[in-house]
């Protein structure tokens, strides 16, 4: 078997990245480790760049995202019952994100790549990237029972935080930072309208909690816990009261319940692999990096990765630059560590820390008080303002030199 | 003896203080443990907020500095040799600093309140402050020999760090929060013109530096240096050295040196004590809070806090509203904890953590990324260049309720 780019992970970055290239004429295959409906059972955001959109339309794919996504032109955070609106489209003199799925556009991405018959292997094992640092890299695995060897000219490894081709960087080239946070966050998913027409990231006395939403009728909650909680310590009568308590007033008195569809916790953490290429390999995604979710920059910064990416996939089979490839870590790892820095900075400021927090040299107090301060006058200056909804929509992404 | 407001310390904080209370009529005595000379002999540093500024002048102390004061109307960031200049007065809409020394603003608050005859008793001893939760606080001393008891309505303690005041308010009824940093400052003073007209705060992979000046003729630089190093350490020329490979290149090219008149080595802190008032006693600039000079936001504070005790003091005995003083701690500590939080900030990133960091859950490299990351992006947005500024210049003061 034999392909231009072998991607490995069939997840929203692996067939965006794929339907790209296609669309380039560059041939690619996709394997994933699991079938597809387990990929379509993931719960995910669903806060869109105009990057991610961007990208997303040139791929062809765009259809049903701009039917059915929702653009949200402004985002909410709150202190306890106090409600600061964060304008996007006035702050940033135009820009917006769309509320839609990860999980509808990883569909849409499935549908396209089927109709336009690209290779696709799902349930694979024993993935194995072989030679990565050489001309000739190739990927072996086991597909229904057979072995096979695919060769290729580059590897994409969209494969996540748990895949193979991060662990194929050897361990003393790579640098792995990693902050995991002492709460995580416990998610309802429900089928009743949401409480608010853009999301509201809250911090209270009590902690954090975000309302946010996959559609007009469907919405996605979330509240800090401890990472001791389990999912069967809570109820949905109590998540529900909870909730009320932790958003503002005005917007519980009035909010719809209903029985959950799914509830999860998952922890949070900052994850960057540094480099994000070796040799012939390039991390994408969640392969390379992993942000807590205040911020909604997780499948954006995926999308940044994949959009670098396909333009050095384009010069190098376009103009025949093959030395172009050397740019990807560090275009790459500027715009992920930016993103990560705002992750961390908008969960610091948003989450109660109660007495966890290590600190930097300070109690866990006085690093509450900054944080405090820090809020109040982010959201108190318009400049402020502005400096949270440009990272919010997305900074710009950066050519190739 | 009688007064209204005893002023405890006779730096800049208590002599503003003294003399805005005396042009509204209400009479102060101000007692220091130090000689006047030795106030005057304190090296500080030298950038007014224009709220400062304001403050001096509606003193009537302002002809010295409107004269010799140099008005900066920008400031510099560099990254080793790359030059950011922050426009302070196109970015906050004509807001900027004034560079005038401290000691030149003591030294004209002390000519002023001599020529006014108000009285300062210097070099006193056994300062004690009594009942200060009680109508008739009063204040005890010893003052060329002999005891001596001040009875007056109300105390403004500032008297410093290493004052009494603080002290005064019982260890349980307050919260005192504390950093200090791995790194120190080392200080040197010289008779050579500034090497740019504006301050530059420069960080490099050796570590800080400020070049800063005084006036035309004086320029004072700092170095980032370990908390194990002695000024015995730094010969002049060692200094210069260094000092030339921290900053620009383009600016140690042409910068000119000469011997140090002064060098001295500080510790870098940030110091918060909750709450400033006790009863009719309220805790003025440094006897409350300490920043790390990174940001020149330590004398700014002190004068915020002038501002506040000022407009409370005026409405007390104009308008005979008792209850107004309940407000001070509130409104000073949130502008005070805005200053410590932008000069916490500045510090991060500007200064060379090495190993040293504890970090907040991450390793010091990891934390390094965030301060670059934050830098880059602080400094190439227009956004972050204003919340830089507005802040630099200083937020607005606060007005009671």
């Amino acid at each position: 078997m034999k392909t231009q780019v072998a991607i490995i992970g069939a997840g929203p970055s692996g067939l965006l990245l794929g339907q790209l290239l296609a669309k380039q004429g560059i041939s690619n295959v996709i394997l994933d480790r699991v079938s597809g409906d387990y990929v379509l059972g993931r719960i995910r955001a669903g806060i869109l760049e105009q990057g991610f959109v961007d990208l997303v339309r040139e791929a062809g794919v765009a259809d049903r995202m701009d039917r059915e996504g929702h653009v949200h032109e402004g985002v909410e955070l709150s202190i306890n019952n106090e409600r600061f609106r964060i304008d996007l489209k006035e702050l940033t003199g135009g820009n917006t994100v769309v509320c839609y799925g990860q999980v509808e556009i990883t569909r849409d991405l499935m549908d396209a790549r089927q109709a336009a018959n690209l290779p696709t292997y799902y349930e694979t094992e024993k993935v194995a990237l072989h030679d990565v640092k050489s001309e000739q890299p190739y990927v072996t695995f086991i597909y229904q029972g057979e072995e096979y060897r695919m060769d290729c000219d580059y590897i994409a490894g969209c494969d996540g935080f748990h895949g193979v081709s991060r662990q194929t960087i050897p361990a003393e080239l790579r640098t792995e930072h990693e902050r995991v946070y002492p709460f995580g966050w416990l998610g309802l998913m429900a089928d009743v309208p949401p409480c608010n027409h853009e999301l509201i990231y809250a911090m209270s006395d009590r902690g954090f909690a975000l309302a946010s939403q996959r559609s007009l009728t469907r919405s996605r909650y979330y509240l800090q816990v401890p990472l001791t909680d389990k999912v069967e310590d809570w109820s949905d009568e109590r998540f529900w009261d909870e909730l009320k308590k932790r958003l503002p007033a005005d917007v519980a008195a009035t909010m719809q319940t209903g029985p959950s569809i799914e509830k999860s916790i998952a922890p949070l953490r900052s994850f960057v692999c540094e480099p994000m290429q070796y040799g012939n390999l390039f991390l994408v995604g969640d392969a390379a990096h992993i942000v807590p979710p205040t911020g909604a920059k997780g499948l954006n910064l995926a999308a940044s990765d994949v959009a670098t990416l396909y333009k050095i996939m384009q010069r190098v089979y376009k103009e025949g630059d093959k030395s172009c490839i050397e740019q990807y870590s560090e275009i790459a790892l500027r715009r992920v560590w930016n993103g990560e820095r705002f992750s961390w900075w908008m969960t610091n400021m948003m989450h109660d820390f109660g007495n966890e927090f290590t600190g930097d040299g300070m109690t866990p107090l006085m690093h509450k008080r900054f944080m405090q301060s820090e809020l109040n006058y982010f959201l108190s200056s318009e400049n402020g303002r502005k400096v949270i909804a440009e990272q919010y929509v997305g900074l710009p992404y950066e050519d190739l030199k």
